[in-house]
């Protein structure tokens, strides 16, 4: 993931949150993912900044800003979106889901400050909130539970803004497949051992063969792994050899 | 979100996971996407059915099942996959972006069981534990700081496991724009106002026409916003005509 500059113009506000160990949870999120801008708008533990939960983003936490009002808060911004779990109230903002929602954010970041606002655990954000904010975006979770623990909706509201979509579609590494005279050599091999162990029916010899074979291209055997293969037939086959007949 | 019965085809495998609250906050993350199956390998604190941090997921946590050994826990699943930070160690298993590898996983589990694997929060996964993988998965976090928290990684990847490619593309609701008709006779009302309070210079009066219509049309008024601005300039309108001149 590239620590691209346009990270730098998203403001997470944390609006009202109770619990210091999700606005630590949220600083180290943020870090995960090549955030910096952690504004927290009147917290309800003015000691958040000691939240052990920002393992790895202590710093990022220490350089968060403190606000009165969200207005402040958002106040260098030209977008601001607030973040609901719906269903409990009637909105009167557009709802965007996060998949679209987040694109028209990635969008407006590249350009200027966006201001992306999460409210507090129990009640998320306020009537007030919202109305600063020019729509509203909402995680896609299943109605029967929609209300999400608040570092982790915080965390996958910044994945999708840095999710490729590319990386989907991609195979990343290719197993390289062996090569058929390997896999036949491996054939012959497995084919010796069975014969020596007494697997191999003479008079079904033939069949047995083929099915054999079949049975070993099914395997998909790697090219990586075809020396460790003829090594363990290799060790079977003497100890079959060296047994007493 | 469909609560879709190939979601119970998910087994989420938590291994020797210390903090009992990030069992809960899993918990409470498969709920909030559908998943039902929590499986729990060694957990070091044998009390976390009572994680206070499983809010609405309490039901689901107390189903949870215990197994001594990942062997156990993911006997019965054709598709084991791992999660990891990596760069700590050097991987011997394919490694998969969780853009690409959640497709692998939704695709199997369409049609048969996959153990989806996360280790203690210190350690991630021992070399033990990942021999019994098919393959890992990586969030796309930057190099710099990868180590998500448990319960944040866990809701990534149910996340992009439920994630709608196609509602990054619709746009969910259309706002309304209004008609020409009504935006013409809410600019001559404002003409009428900037004319009532001395805004308009009568020399120059046809050019601030034709700037206060465009100014207007810039603003894009949704349709049911019209009658709110209506109603506002009749009073001003009012306001300023009963205003001694």
């Amino acid at each position: 993931m590239p620590e691209a500059p346009e990270l730098d113009n998203l403001r997470v506000v944390l609006v009202a949150t109770r619990n210091p160990l999700n606005i630590g949870a949220a600083a180290r999120a943020m870090s995960n993912f090549g955030f910096t801008r952690l504004r927290v708008v009147n917290a309800y533990d003015v000691a958040f900044r000691e939240a052990r939960s920002a393992v790895g983003a202590a710093a990022l936490l220490a350089e968060a800003e403190e606000y009165k009002s969200v207005a402040e808060a958002v106040a260098d911004c030209t977008l601001v979106v607030g973040t609901t779990a719906v269903g409990h109230r009637e909105l009167q903002h557009p709802l965007r889901r996060l998949e679209y929602g987040a694109r028209l954010i990635r969008r407006r970041m590249a350009s200027s400050p966006v201001a992306l606002l999460f409210g507090s655990e129990k009640f998320g954000l306020s009537n007030d909130d919202m109305s600063h904010c020019h729509w509203l975006m909402r995680i896609p979770t299943r109605p029967g539970h929609p209300s999400m623990n608040l570092g982790q909706a915080v965390a996958l509201c910044l994945y999708e803004l840095v999710r490729d979509p590319k990386a989907a579609v991609h195979r990343p590494e290719k197993i390289k497949p062996a090569e058929a005279g390997e896999v036949e050599r491996l054939t012959t091999m497995l084919l010796e051992a069975l014969r020596a162990s007494g697997y191999v029916n003479p008079r079904t010899e033939g069949s047995t063969e083929e099915k054999v074979r079949r049975l070993v291209r099914r395997l998909n055997i790697p090219a990586r792994d075809m020396e460790v293969w003829f090594g363990i037939l290799r060790q079977i086959l003497w100890k079959l050899r060296s047994a007493p007949g």
